[in-house]
């Protein structure tokens, strides 16, 4: 599942494999323009912060191929990387790539567009290697926090599917897994885009690793009974204090854990920290449209007329979360000095 | 919505409102033998505790008309009633209106069938109507939980369709909206089986009660930024000590609400509680089948092969409720002595 996110260079497309359609099927949908790229984004062909991240920079590349090389084109370029960054307000990965794709543009200076492509290609699969390198370290480090024997709940998915391959959280487990512990995983199935149910089973199955699904809201039950000892999450975005927001309803399987004694974990590379954000009350919270809420497929669920709320984000206050696993360690509180420490230690 | 449970005695058949297809279409199943209201049950045509009282009142006179009037009719009317029984475990009132129709069979002495099926029509007739009694005086106690313009979270449907009529945390929400308090309704759509944004949306919106209906694990969110001002859900079965089996999603939506110093309110008629059990670690929680939480209609959401959890319900503890709504009042803790003080209020 690293080759999710692809870019066909003879082609100039990015293909995207549609995660709306997994389990069931594994189509792919080519993106050859910046508005392409948006509209995958924003209905979640791709979703998961990493790889929104590693689909917007490969998204600069359209964009730049697009702005063309007529005497404006650094202009239309402009305004093609604006409205990309603009895709989805909750993942900072997405702003994040976008804003690293035209550092590299200021600092090559006056390039003409086919050589900026070259630039640009180089730099986006950079990110997208990157990408999957963090999460295989931060997947190590991560890994020593899970215990032989251990049934992980996780939230949503942040697994090879969200990143450009290999995982978040998902990538903690594939570690854990690796090193021969015996675990298992219960995916909340996530609603309402099941990203749990169709996803985070998917991969896992594919790996061998033992995944069971149970409803969102059975997450207290399932602590209660003693069947979790250890949560693992992925993030959309951490503010400088550690605040994470993360898929809607993270925020109560935290509140849960903690209740329970059960320690919870957010996975993330320092991409998807927000230092510009003091706590995580200024992080934008997505609202996508009811008829996620309302529908299932073409079948109508709630009665015609009654409104709903689809708030695709929730944010765990950083005091109920335990370590956030980078790949630069783990993480402790308090929050805003080990975040400062992680990034001095990748610049140093 | 009364008549959803309807005894036609000129066919001898119950008559059910199909509950797994509203909101679409109302279309009733009939019943004509105990294995017909069985699978009723189970399949949860008719569901919620009190109104599967009031179906298995019901279910006991087509039990005694199938045990026809041979030799051994008592001991095969025994059979059916220990069937009927057991349909589902977690509801109390299931045993609760078989033990009651067995009572009042025991003291009629040693009726004939013709007579009895007379008696028992009298009482299921009775069991019907003392619960939309007993949903009303709960609801006028409830209402005085409520204050004009709040906000109230309901999970699961506790409403008309739970019942025989009116509801029990939605009669409080009725008994609210008709004394003129401007409140509105948040439904938590509640997987799998959707009670909250099928049922309770349909209820409330036929009232011309403002609803709204989010996803369970939205709750969170929903707190923390104020849009909830009191819960208000229904019961399965209540131990003597105040811990309450209810819809699955339940218990976290009572850890949350003390998270955000939101009362949590139980409501419930006497029906409901068990004082058999000290407390609700005794309550069988059911185990519903797995294709509820891994197909929507014909489509598979999960991965063939993917097992699932799907317990029906949750216990929550007494020390999270902050009054249990009854017919005889709102109950507080501690809730041992309150409980033995409405059942005493009752009988003297």
């Amino acid at each position: 599942m690293e080759k999710h996110i692809r870019f066909d260079s003879g082609e100039n497309a990015l293909l995207l494999l549609d995660q709306r359609l997994l389990p069931l099927r594994e189509e792919y949908v080519p993106c050859r323009t910046t508005d392409d790229v948006v509209a995958a984004l924003r209905n979640m062909v791709v979703r998961g912060a990493p790889a929104i991240g590693v689909t917007a920079a490969w998204g600069c590349v359209l964009a730049l191929l697009e702005a063309g090389d007529g005497p404006d084109w650094r202009d239309r370029l402009d305004a093609l990387l604006h409205r990309l960054a603009e895709a989805r307000p909750t993942a900072v990965n997405l702003r994040w790539a976008v804003d690293r794709m035209r550092r590299v543009w200021r600092n090559a200076g006056d390039m003409d567009p086919d050589l900026l492509v070259r630039v640009w290609r180089a730099e986006a699969a950079a990110v997208q290697r990157e990408d999957i390198a963090a999460n295989k370290t931060l997947g190590r480090f991560g890994a020593a926090c899970i215990q032989d024997g251990d049934t992980i709940m996780t939230h949503c998915n942040a697994g090879a599917l969200a990143t450009a391959g290999y995982g978040t959280a998902l990538g903690v487990i594939r570690a854990a897994w690796e090193e021969g512990k015996k675990i298992s995983v219960i995916a909340n199935e996530t609603r309402p885009f099941l990203q749990g149910a169709r996803l985070t089973a998917y991969e896992l199955q594919a790996d061998g690793i033992p995944v069971a699904v149970a409803c969102d809201n059975a997450c207290g039950l399932l602590m209660r009974r003693g069947m979790v000892q250890c949560v693992v999450v992925g993030a959309d975005r951490i503010a400088a204090n550690g605040d994470t927001a993360n898929k809607i309803g993270t925020y109560s399987v935290a509140l849960l854990a903690r209740e329970h004694g059960i320690p919870f974990f957010v996975a993330a590379p320092l991409s998807t920290i927000d230092t510009t954000l003091d706590d995580g009350s200024a992080i934008p919270i997505e609202q996508r449209p009811a008829r996620e809420v309302t529908h299932m497929g073409d079948t109508r669920l709630t009665p015609d007329g009654v409104p709903v709320y689809n708030f695709a984000f929730d944010v765990t206050p950083a005091a109920l979360i335990t370590g956030i696993i980078t790949e630069q360690g783990v993480l402790h509180a308090p929050y805003t000095a080990s975040i400062r420490g992680a990034f001095a230690a990748r610049k140093g």
